[in-house]
C-alpha cells in the first residue's frame, strides 16, 4: 500500500506544465512537521519532516519544515536532517541542509522570473525575508499544488480509507471507555492508544468534550480531568494519520443508555442534516448548496440559531485542507474529492451533538468512507 | 497549579518595557496551535490555540493561529474561534476574528512607528504580506520575547516538573512493553495512553526506534510495524505537554536483559558524557563549553565520529526552545534555564543510545528533573 512511484512523478510534472503555463520560471513548495502542514511537499515527494519546528538561531533555520525546488529540470527536495526516508522519497535530488531557507535560495540562484510560492501559509516570514534578500522574487502560488491536491486518486482513497480504519478504533475504544465515573482523560488514553495499534503513524489528539463541554466544537486541551456524569453527551474526535494520509472523524456518545428527548432531537436533527446535505453531493455540485442544504434542516427544526455554519473540509496530507464547507463558499465539488462532512449543533451550557463522516465524491454522488463507525456509540 | 494571573500581567509589562527600550511602537506576537509553536501568545497570555492549522481560503486565514497585539495601553488577544478559554486567559481584550490577519491589522492601524513581529518564524507569509499591506511596518523582533521566556519562572519549573511526570509514566510503560515479538507501534501506543493518563494535554508523539532504527535520531513515522528482536536496542522519545508546557524526553532500553559488549561500551560512553556535560552546567558556563564537555568524553572512547553533535535544546511552552546545544553556540547559561540535554552515540546500521534528561540550572549548577525515570529501563 502507498502512492507508487510513477505516481509522484505524474505529480511532479503536473505541477511543471500548470507552473509554465502560470508564467513561473520555478516553484517553491514549503512545509511543516509530519503532524503539522505536512501536505505539499509531501504530496510532490513523499517526504514528511520528522522533527519538530523549532525557535530559529543563526545557524539552524527552517528546523522542522522541508522545501522543494521545480524548474523544467529538476525537482530538488531540502530537508533539515540526513534522518529522512530514502527508501520513501521522491525527487531528482536530496539536500540536508542546516538552514532550509539559505539552501532554497542556493538552488533558486539565478532563476530567470518569478518563482512560484504554495505554501504562502506555511513559509515564515523569515524563510520569505531571507528567500528575497538573496534575490528570489517570489509570487504566491498555492493554486498550483493546492487545485491538484483537491482531488485524490484511486491510491490516495485507499489510503484515506485505511485512515478511517484507524479512526474507527479510536473512536469504539472510546464510546466502551466512555462509563459513569471516568475521566474524559481515561477516555482520550484508550483512545489514542488503539489508534495507534490500528497502524496510525500518529494520533495528534482525541477530543473528548463531556457534559456541557459537549457545546464545545473545540476546546484547549482536548480532553480534561472532568469526570463523566449519567446522561452526558461525550462529542468525540479523533484526528490523526495513517500512511501519511490524515483521519478526522466525530461522533458523539452518551453516558448510559437513556437519550434525554432534548438529546435526541439534537441526535435526528444532526442526522438529518448530514441526510440533507450528503443528497446534495455530487460532482458539480456547488459547495454553497451542500452547507446549505444542512443548514436548512436545522432552520426547519428550529435548530438554526445553534447549527455550526462551519460544515466541513476538505482531508487529505492534511487535517483540514480546501474546500472548507462554509455557507459563502464559491467552490464546486469535483469527483475525487474527499471531504469530512460535519453537521453540529451546540446547545450553550446543556451540550451538543456533532457527527463527522469522511466522504468521497464520486461519480453518481458520495461514498462514506466512515460507514464502519456506528452513529449511535452507546446502543 | 498554573501560572498566575499576576505573572501574566508581568510579562506583559516586561515586554511592553523591553519594546519601548527598542524603540518599537508596538508589538505584534504569533503562535501557532496548541501542537507546535504555541509559546509566545501562550506566555503572555495563557492563550493555546485548539484548532489545526488549515489551509487559507479567501474569508479564513490564520486558522488555528494566535495574535497578540501588544502596546503601551493594552494587551489584546485576538483568536479563531469564539471555544477559547476565557476562563483561564489574560488580556485586555480578546477578538475572535475569522481573518486573524486582517484584525491584527485593523488593530494596528495607525500606529506611529516600526511594530516588533515576536515569531518571525511562526507568522506566515501571507499573513505579513496582508499586514504589510495594511501600512504596518513589521520589524523582526523576537528576543524582545524570547529572551524572556528561555528563563523561567518557580511556576515554570514546577509545570515542567509536572509535564516529566508524564513523560515518566509513558516511558515506564514503553520500557515494559519492550519485549521479543512486540512491534514498535504496541510499545508507542501504551507509552501514548500511560502519558496522556498522566493527564499530558496531548502526547504528540512517542518515538519507538528499535533494533538498527535505534541509530536513528529522528525517523518518519515515529513507530513503525517492526517487530522486536532479542537484544535490540529501542531507542524512546516521549513528546508532548502538560499544563502547556512540554516534556520531551528520551531514554534507549533494550529486548531481553543481555546487554552486548558493543551495547555496553555505548551506554557507558553516553552516560560518561551527559556527567561530563552536566559538571559542566552553571549559571555563566558558556553553551558551547558544555557542549564540548560531551563530545570531549565520546572523542576520549575513540567514539567522536558516531556522537550528536546536536546536544539538546531549551524547552518550556515548546518543546524545542533556545538555547541550541550546538558546538558553535555563543549563548551563555543562566538560572532558570531549562534543557533537554540528550547526549547520543549512533552506529549506522547496527544500533544507537541516547538519553535525555531535563534540566534545570541553579545557582550552584543543575537540579535533574527527569531523576525518577530510570537510565537503565530494562533491569
Amino acid at each position: 500500500m502507498g502512492i507508487p512511484r510513477e505516481e509522484y512523478e505524474q505529480r511532479q510534472e503536473a505541477v511543471r506544465r500548470r507552473a509554465a503555463d502560470a508564467g513561473l520560471a520555478a516553484v517553491l513548495c514549503v512545509s511543516g512537521p509530519f503532524y503539522a502542514r505536512p501536505g505539499d511537499v509531501a504530496y510532490l515527494t513523499g517526504h514528511f519532516p520528522p522533527f519538530p519546528t523549532a525557535e530559529s538561531e543563526t545557524k539552524l533555520r527552517g528546523t522542522g519544515h522541508a522545501a522543494v525546488v521545480l524548474d523544467g529540470r529538476r525537482c530538488a527536495l531540502v530537508v533539515d536532517t540526513p534522518a529522512y526516508r530514502e527508501d520513501l522519497v521522491v525527487a531528482s535530488e536530496v539536500v540536508v541542509a542546516s538552514d532550509v531557507w539559505a539552501e532554497a535560495a542556493r538552488l533558486l540562484q539565478g532563476t530567470a522570473g518569478p518563482v512560484g510560492c504554495v505554501g504562502s501559509d506555511v513559509l515564515p516570514w523569515e524563510g520569505a525575508r531571507a528567500l528575497e534578500e538573496a534575490g528570489v522574487r517570489l509570487v504566491a502560488a498555492d493554486p498550483v499544488v493546492r487545485e491538484l491536491r483537491r482531488v485524490k486518486s484511486p491510491a490516495e482513497v485507499e489510503l484515506l480509507r485505511g485512515a478511517c480504519g484507524c479512526a474507527r478504533e479510536a473512536l469504539l475504544a472510546c464510546a466502551g471507555a466512555c462509563l459513569l465515573g471516568t475521566t474524559e482523560v481515561e477516555v482520550a488514553a484508550q483512545g489514542a492508544a488503539a489508534g495507534l495499534r490500528a497502524g496510525a503513524d500518529f494520533v495528534r489528539y482525541v477530543r473528548v468534550h463531556s457534559g456541557p463541554w459537549s457545546a464545545w466544537p473545540t476546546r484547549w486541551p482536548p480532553a480534561t480531568g472532568r469526570v463523566l456524569q449519567k446522561s452526558d453527551l461525550v462529542l468525540l474526535d479523533a484526528v490523526g494519520a495513517c500512511g501519511g494520509y490524515a483521519f478526522d472523524v466525530g461522533r458523539t456518545t452518551l453516558v448510559g443508555f437513556d437519550v434525554l428527548p432534548w438529546q435526541r432531537e439534537l441526535f435526528d436533527a444532526v442526522l438529518r442534516a448530514l441526510a440533507s446535505c450528503l443528497r446534495a453531493v455530487r460532482p458539480g455540485a456547488p459547495v454553497a448548496q451542500v452547507v446549505h442544504a444542512a443548514l436548512r434542516a436545522f432552520e426547519d427544526r428550529g435548530l438554526g440559531p445553534h447549527a455550526s455554519r462551519f460544515l466541513g473540509h476538505g482531508i487529505g496530507l492534511e487535517t483540514v485542507e480546501g474546500p472548507l464547507l462554509v455557507p459563502d463558499s464559491s467552490e464546486v465539488l469535483r469527483e475525487g474529492m474527499v471531504l469530512c462532512v460535519e453537521p453540529a449543533v451546540y446547545l450553550p451550557e446543556r451540550g451538543g451533538v456533532c457527527v463527522e463522516e469522511v466522504v468521497v465524491v464520486v461519480p453518481d454522488g458520495w461514498e462514506i468512507l466512515t460507514s464502519q463507525i456506528p452513529r449511535r456509540l452507546w446502543e
